[in-house]
């Protein structure tokens, strides 16, 4: 999917919201244990509720090979069901070795290997450029680069002070030559909601990729205002809030509830701070 | 495995050599194709033809990863088929925010999970603490964390000034809040030879993996002559040069010469570099 595309996407519905496919056995509803496949049910039944108020899916592949062979197979039956409106998000925070790397984006972006093709992955800057640069050779596909994450040991490096700015301001810059605006996002956790700004002025076009809101006690308000961009620039995403939002028969509409409500707050925000 | 249950592997196979079961498809000897199993088949001749000569096997994930479930299936037969003797790492670079990270730990670790339990892991720094703590809550297993490697792209981040030091040492002192040599090694790339010098002086005591000798270029002698401490502290790995040694029916024989001559030059560096 290209950038003009996902932004296409969200001016039609209003929208900028992620789902989080973070589905883990122990919390789904107990009544989808007995299905061939629980996780797929879970998956197939929160994305019929939520495709109409979201424009992105990211299952966290550690969900899915915590299951071995058969969570690959869980994985891969998800990605083929999400419709082909709704911009595709492996979260694996991989990175390797050039000649690795690209076996990384084989899995993800070609059918033909692991039967996955997404349209992003999430991948870890350490190892730097040729770990990063394989997964730009498929077309229209992208790479969304950790630069400053919502968790507590986020602060052990990423904020240190690198010849005169922090770690992950020097991930941006540096990052900016190995691909455009059209082929890379950020990873900004929603509890950075300050630094959101400063990394505004850095990189004015990017899509950023903002988990962290609700659960992890980021706002969604302040993400939208510091963030915001021309063309929206935002994908901010939730996961347990909405899939968990109840374990009863009811969870899909309980989950759609909750989906419409984010996309509600949404809505305003697009026409306050779009632009602004 | 403990630190010493390693130690006195070493000591009785004269040898610190890593096999790293990087295993492609598209390049093991056609005639393994045939098999149900062909990544399986080729891994188990390899096993059987190396186990005397070496102290620990490295699948790394992206090789398994690029045929789905099918290549899990191959990574968990290939794992239960290792001795109980060698040393066993997912080389899987993996790290996320702690709950996630938690998830990939049972994912390796945890055998009722994935089917898997392997005793160390490769897990990237920049997520800082809580992306590394969870691994560390299995006893006896290990977090292998990528310091300073070999790629290219290494010197990207890694070797720029923070606070005074290299990225790459501050990353060596603040993780030794989180666990002792016993619980933690690093990775540091063979062509780093020169920074192992240094490397030994900020932690003497932790065990090395040392990636990158023979097809990318490092040296085993400098490495081991800068790397090696008082209980030897090293994992030297070597993949294609021993994997890919023929493509022929003999592959396995010429893979055992190759690991044959690694561990008899492993013999002499013990002897002379070890304690000294």
């Amino acid at each position: 999917m290209t950038s003009d595309e996902l932004y296409s996407q969200i001016l039609t519905k209003k929208s900028y919201l992620c789902v989080g496919l973070d589905t883990d056995l122990r919390k789904i509803p107990p009544s989808l244990l007995q299905e061939d496949d629980p996780v797929f049910a879970f998956n197939r039944a929160i994305i019929d509720a939520t495709a109409d108020f979201c424009v992105a899916y990211k299952p966290n592949i550690a969900f899915y090979e915590a299951q071995g062979a058969r969570g690959w197979e869980s994985l891969r039956k998800t990605l083929e069901y999400i419709p082909k409106t709704h911009f595709t998000i492996a979260d694996a925070k991989r990175g390797d070795i050039g000649n690795t790397s690209g076996l990384y984006a084989r899995t993800f972006f070609d059918k033909t290997a692991a039967g996955l093709d997404f349209d992003a992955v999430t991948v870890a800057p350490y190892m730097g450029h040729d770990s990063v640069e394989p997964f730009l050779e498929y077309k229209n596909k992208w790479v969304i680069l950790l630069a400053l994450t919502s968790n507590p040991g986020g602060d052990d490096f990423q904020r240190l002070t690198v010849e005169g700015k922090p770690l992950y301001e020097q991930v941006l810059t540096t990052s900016q030559t190995w691909a455009d605006a059209d082929r890379l996002m950020y990873v900004v956790g929603a509890t950075q909601a300050d630094a959101l700004r400063h990394i505004r002025q850095i990189i004015p076009d990017h899509f950023l990729l903002v988990p962290g809101v609700g659960a992890q006690g980021g706002s969604l308000e302040e993400v939208s205002r510091h963030g915001m961009n021309q063309k929206c620039g935002l994908l901010v995403n939730a996961s347990r809030s909405i899939l968990y939002a109840s374990d009863g028969p009811a969870f899909a509409e309980k989950a759609r509830a909750e989906a419409r409500s984010i996309q509600a707050e949404m809505e305003q925000y697009l026409f306050e701070f779009m632009g602004s």
